[in-house]
């Protein structure tokens, strides 16, 4: 996901986000509120939650409309954690200008498509099914090229943390075949993919999906069906 | 894995399983304890941990030797709740001599590559690493055959449970590509499968470890590869 999910959120402007027209109860989540924040120290390195390789989660970061944009975000463990945009994206530029965002975990695999695949926006920064968010500051660590996409990493410093709820993680194949179908099917179109090996492994992954998943990863992948438009 | 995992067990009889020889420590853990043993009441089913679709969990019973044998086994939610045994396993074999085991999740994917992949006995039930358990009684509710397997279906009725740590669950890739790359290994071999489309499988599956993963992803899957005789 750390790869290419970001790469959905197209960089692409919707409706309303030239001004800063928006609902006004969203408050700027910059890094200047970090010192009176202190951080829930659930970690050595402040975030709530264990993060190891590259973890998938969900990113908030405020619009110019006054609207969080919802987006998913790999994090790479690391001191400091970083992650990447892929190209102009609603969240390369709010990192830019807001310096910051929320990031979140959640195990609903609607929200997740939604983040990666749909432009979603809400009006609070933190998402009712996330377990455990962060706010962090963002900073520009470099900018490099891949073929012709701008891709920055960005080192994330957590300023605020919360747990929301905390349980017995389980292992649900059909929740992990609707992240992968999200990777896949964004990389649809993408030249640097092969459409046919992309095509078989979202079979795969819906075959999964059926046979293991529950109510809700059924749910994401007929929302993600409705957002990708191609067969498999 | 509910379909195949269980078929790796493959009811190979071990040293020492022929004879009560083993430790004695370790209590059976049949259904005649349950009435003094009230469960652990976190879901409306008596189960410590959300049941929807497949769980992929990790199964000990007790064997003629008095260890505990470790495989992987899938819980199907319902109520009641069922797990499939593919051919003449130690778990089959247990399950029908002692009536029962203890169902555990693990978030570690070591231990769930070798509950897969290998023949392990442990001579406590509950792994270090499980997050919680979940004692069982089972019965065989039927038995077909699947191309000269024979399938049988048990019902889990939960006895006894407990929680050993809740956290805030990630999405890591890393982790399911280890979980789907034990799927694909225990299928070589199986005639119902394309040799050519596992060995596909499992080499991207290894790219998203070695990507995404932490240092339990990548030793678990090079205990995976230890465990397989083949190359992808």
């Amino acid at each position: 996901m750390s790869d290419d999910t970001d790469a959905v959120d197209d960089g692409d402007t919707g409706p309303g986000e030239g001004a800063d027209s928006g609902p006004t109860e969203s408050a700027d989540s910059g890094p200047t509120e970090g010192a009176t924040d202190p951080v829930d120290e659930r970690d050595a390195h402040g975030w709530p939650f264990e993060l190891r390789g590259v973890t998938e989660t969900v990113v908030t970061t405020l619009g110019p409309n006054g609207r969080w944009n919802v987006a998913a975000l790999g994090v790479h463990a690391g001191d400091p954690a970083t992650a990447r945009t892929y190209g102009r994206t609603r969240t390369w530029r709010n990192f830019r200008e807001r310096g910051g965002g929320y990031v979140q975990v959640t195990r609903d695999p609607v929200d997740f498509v939604e983040a990666a695949l749909a432009v979603r926006e809400e009006s609070d920064p933190v998402l009712e099914s996330a377990d455990a968010w962060v706010r962090v500051a963002v900073t520009e660590r470099d900018e490099t090229d891949e073929d012709g996409t701008p891709v920055v990493t960005w080192t994330l410093d957590p300023r605020e943390a919360g747990v929301e709820r905390e349980r017995v993680p389980t292992t649900n194949r059909g929740h992990a075949a609707v992240i992968e179908g999200t990777v896949a099917a964004s990389r649809l179109g993408v030249p640097a993919f092969d459409t046919a090996t992309l095509r078989e492994r979202l079979a795969y992954f819906e075959s999964v999906v059926e046979r293991c998943g529950g109510p809700r990863e059924r749910r994401a992948w007929e929302r993600l069906t409705d957002l990708v438009e191609a067969e498999w």
